[in-house]
């Protein structure tokens, strides 16, 4: 019966238990279309879910290698975590990568204390299109949060990331000859396209509120967006974004 | 009393009164400091948000010239569009641009169905820190939507922002000899950094789902962001950043 992986499920909205069993939730058909070749624990689905092709073979896909329950909408809504569930749930095992792994990666990007999940989701689904590692430093938001699970568009399925601390951050990149760079708001840093990024860089980006930590900026070549509008500042995943492509535009 | 006007803010929750009666509502503190100088028609606070001091000097200013209603925060908490209301809102009056005005700008950003509030208002944010014009094509969200107006960050405020048909928009930038770009899905289209960009400028954004339209492509420079990994799209706002900022970078 299902009502125990019910149970589990609703536990999963929490990070605590997340952590604590490796698992999360990812949910929607193209979402789940592409964790189909993922470790699949188990899933669930509605009967009206089924009742368009692409649905139906997916479902038939996922039954050849891991337990699909069909629950009622009703039951789905309870444990969904979007307003207009479309009837399909996946519960994955993280994957974890080494930070070898990482490091092939001539481009790392760094998040510290990015709070938002929508922020970090599209972030790290940018990461993915340029072909970057990532690494998680401390009070960012929780990766396998089911916000940031969609916002990365599957990128999370994908993506080599770590977690470590900032300590642990900067002695790393150092051992392994990276350049470290920290978008700032401070216009006395050096303008992101006038610098000539080196074969191996890691940038770090901060929270909008507190702006990259003080023990990451003074040990970091600090760069800035040139702004000519009235704002004070770019959202964190857009001043990602135009750092990133010029980045890899350079390479 | 204030319950008219209660009323009244209700119904801008829909398109179709702020249309109509050309207001729109922003809230919480950041916003509505930086709305101060704008037409305000009147607004609300609760006590609670009097409890510091920014937010008691921010309601004595606008004291001054438009009326404000204190009201209890289980009410504020029915008119507000968040989850954890702040305390604020002001009506304001919506501002209307020239063609002129958006001409001035030496690069136009056009949004073709952007349906998403918070995209469009990440995008407006970023146009406006870049100092671009906008014009706003069929089918995209209402740029004063609630939702749309918090994720500009008060873009909103300053941007000139005009909204026209397809068929307007592509004989006016004929007409005002600016170049069209859209922004292309299609990796036959010519990579963004290898454009050189003229001195004026308008280039397109579509729906993710949809991309640009095909009325706007046939007639448009098409360019395409490379992206290295497995994703199939950047998200439009990333995508909008990465090809403003190297516009801006170019000129």
């Amino acid at each position: 019966m299902s009502s125990a992986k019910l149970k589990l499920v609703q536990k999963l909205k929490l990070k605590k238990y997340r952590d604590e069993l490796k698992l999360f939730a990812a949910e929607g058909l193209r979402l789940c279309e592409m964790a189909a070749d993922f470790q699949i624990e188990f899933g669930f689905y509605t009967a009206e879910f089924l009742k368009n092709e692409r649905a139906e073979k997916l479902v038939n896909k996922i039954k050849t290698c891991a337990t699909l329950y069909e629950i009622p909408t009703a039951t789905f809504e309870k444990i969904s975590d979007t307003k207009t569930p479309q009837g399909i749930m996946l519960i994955l095992r993280q994957k974890t990568f080494s930070l070898e792994e990482v490091l092939q990666k001539n481009l790392i990007v760094a998040l510290d204390a990015v709070h938002d999940a929508g922020n970090l989701g599209t972030i790290l689904r940018t990461a993915e299109a340029f072909n970057c590692g990532v690494i998680i430093l401390e009070d960012s938001a929780d990766i396998f949060n089911s916000k940031v699970v969609r916002a990365s568009m599957g990128a999370i399925f994908y993506l080599p990331i770590i977690k470590m601390t900032r300590g642990e951050f900067l002695s790393e990149m150092k051992n392994a000859n990276v350049e470290i760079l920290a978008a700032a708001l401070d216009s006395t840093a050096e303008i992101y396209y006038n610098h000539a990024f080196k074969e191996k860089s890691a940038v770090v980006f901060g929270s909008e509120a507190q702006g990259v930590s003080l023990e990451i900026l003074n040990a970091a070549q600090k760069i800035y967006i040139p702004m000519t509008g009235c704002a004070e500042s770019l959202n964190v995943a857009t001043a990602a974004a135009i750092i990133i492509s010029e980045i890899k535009r350079q390479a």
